[in-house]
């Protein structure tokens, strides 16, 4: 019997549905395979966590998820309870930063069944790459003067090793693919941080002459996600530029419901951490007609990452069964609500 | 007779082919105007005029234009021949910053004739407000070390002015258009700079009682474009998110080759600038196969900054009718090439 032990947070709003779904889910996985067990340990942290403690995770929270196999999260943040800057910093980014899960993969794919508000989506398939650790997201800035003078310093951070690291696994996920990689870059604007990026991305292109490159302006990239998505495959991008492009892969697929993510530690040292990339959605919560599919997505990108493929494909085969059976929540145009997708899932596995 | 001092900077690319096409098209208004008066002052400041002189522009560049009432600009940025921030920084931005045009406005709108690539469009009508002059377009920064050991800091600066002006820019247009006001943000993710981007916002819409405010992450927003554009009135954006939102409005609206943008001077010491969103493209110059509709509601743009609001829908009125004719370019579906579409657009004249 081969034992996995997972963390789960479900976190905010919707988290707490979708959550005990996907978890459904991978029950009716232990069953198929026999040989599987997961054991697993749930924190309550949240905002509601905050208002009752201060803290969104206790201070030894790292400490007490660090010998888990994985941690499956939900979703964080309720602006209405605690400031989306306190409650991310004090929980999903304390865990990216603290467990160096330097690395965050999202695919974009057209699912069967499942309708694209691009017009023509011609089958497009794409991974996006994104730093996870530095850039764009860092904690360094501050403020001088007051009223009308006040000044704003907010300082983004590359450094070498983290963009290599994060465009090697690019380009060998774009070796494993046999595809393409694309870089995000902004250097026609953005003076320091972004000729470095490109300069990186040419020297480690050298190393892998058997893969096409092509570097793009974020903006005319975030174009081509909506005008062409076919003519990309494995984009590496940085923190920020990572975050915008998953959410627009999100979109096209038809729905931010939709799409899982992967916080990978490459060192081994840490936990990698799986979360949908949709938000806790305050608004719809409690009203049992979130789409689960994005959290149950994400726990066959924990399976595929734990060394279960095979359950891995299991999971998509019977997601996309489900949506092209017309089972689906409204946000996908459907009429089922959160639980009768997850059972039909179920049923299909 | 109404005499006004256009500067014209066709720059590279199809920017040599699309101005001339968009100048035909000023030359059928004055025809109509009766009144009216175009002085144009050509100026070849471009990457080849770079390769010649090392230069993007004379050291007195600014100065040859400051007297101008407009400057109209086609494209700027080979990437074949100077590398992009060379070329921008020397030319388009030091423009932008050295003339004040701290605010740019780029509408994404539904024109008639055109087909977008979302299945359900609806009819969209958004004005994006970018900030023009600070925040992540900022050159200060720098590197220490080398090798793997390489870090690079990119600085942001935001400026309570800057970011007070731009969203007063915002709040005005909403008002004119009886509209609602959203502004983009991140400080669920950037420390320092997005929280007070927020606070801002918040305080400013105090003075606004009667316009409908709304703060979205750019990720999501970036998402919302796609998935629910008609949703959207006036955005208000910092320079790079404005930046990634206006090619995602271009590319919805069918092309990158149809937006127009305005880079505002507030303050009337200097002129502002027109010039469309989409680049110098040198992969098709050459070919007169270039969409002219860009340079020509750029064109439109001019007008209306220039208090000639009648000729400018004279103009929008024209590329639409020109459009529904069938009369287009390949990028937007059509056969035809650039000067018959300009043909089209001043017999409809
Ligand atoms: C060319 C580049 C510097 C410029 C920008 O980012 O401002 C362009 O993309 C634009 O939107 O006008
Ligand atoms: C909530 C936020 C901090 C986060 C991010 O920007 O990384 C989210 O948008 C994501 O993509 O996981």
């Amino acid at each position: 019997m081969k034992t996995l032990d997972i963390a789960v947070i479900p976190g905010d709003g919707i988290g707490k549905e979708v959550v005990p779904e996907a978890l459904r889910v991978l029950d009716a996985i232990e069953q198929v395979h026999g040989g599987l067990k997961f054991n697993y340990t749930h924190y309550p942290w949240s905002c509601e966590y905050y208002i009752e403690t201060g803290k969104m995770m206790p201070d030894d929270g790292l400490e007490q998820l660090s010998s888990f196999d994985a941690i499956f999260l939900g979703a964080v943040g309720d602006p209405t309870l605690v400031p989306d800057h306190v409650s991310l910093g004090g929980l999903l980014l304390k865990i990216r930063r603290g467990f160096e899960q330097v690395i965050n993969v999202r695919p974009a794919k057209m699912l069967k069944g499942l309708v694209s508000p691009l017009r023509d989506p011609k089958d497009f398939d794409i991974m996006i790459v994104r730093e996870n650790s530095e850039g764009e997201y860092s904690s360094i800035g501050g403020r001088v003067h007051s009223g009308m003078d006040e000044v704003v310093v907010q300082n983004a951070v590359f450094t070498k090793k983290g963009v290599s690291r994060v465009m090697e696994y690019g380009f060998d996920i774009a070796g494993k693919r046999g595809g393409h990689l694309t870089s995000a870059t902004k250097s026609n604007g953005i003076a320091h941080s972004m000729p470095f990026w490109d300069e990186v991305f040419k020297e480690m292109a050298e190393n892998y002459p058997d893969i096409r490159t092509r570097s793009e302006h974020i903006d005319a990239l975030s174009a081509f996600f909506v005008t062409k998505p076919e003519t990309l495959d494995v984009v590496v991008a940085s923190n920020l530029f990572g975050d915008i492009l998953s959410d627009i892969g999100a979109a096209i697929m038809g729905s931010i419901g939709i799409a899982p993510a992967g916080n990978i530690n490459l060192n081994g040292k840490f936990p990698s951490m799986f979360e949908p990339v949709h938000g806790s959605a305050p608004d719809i919560y409690g009203k049992g007609i979130a789409n689960p599919i994005g959290q149950i997505w994400t726990a066959k990108m924990m399976l595929d990452h734990l060394g279960e493929m095979e359950m891995g494909a299991i999971v998509l085969a019977a997601i996309e069964e489900t949506l092209e059976s017309g089972i689906k929540t409204g946000d996908i145009g459907g009429s089922s609500n959160t639980a009768e997708v997850t059972d039909a899932i179920i049923a299909s596995i």
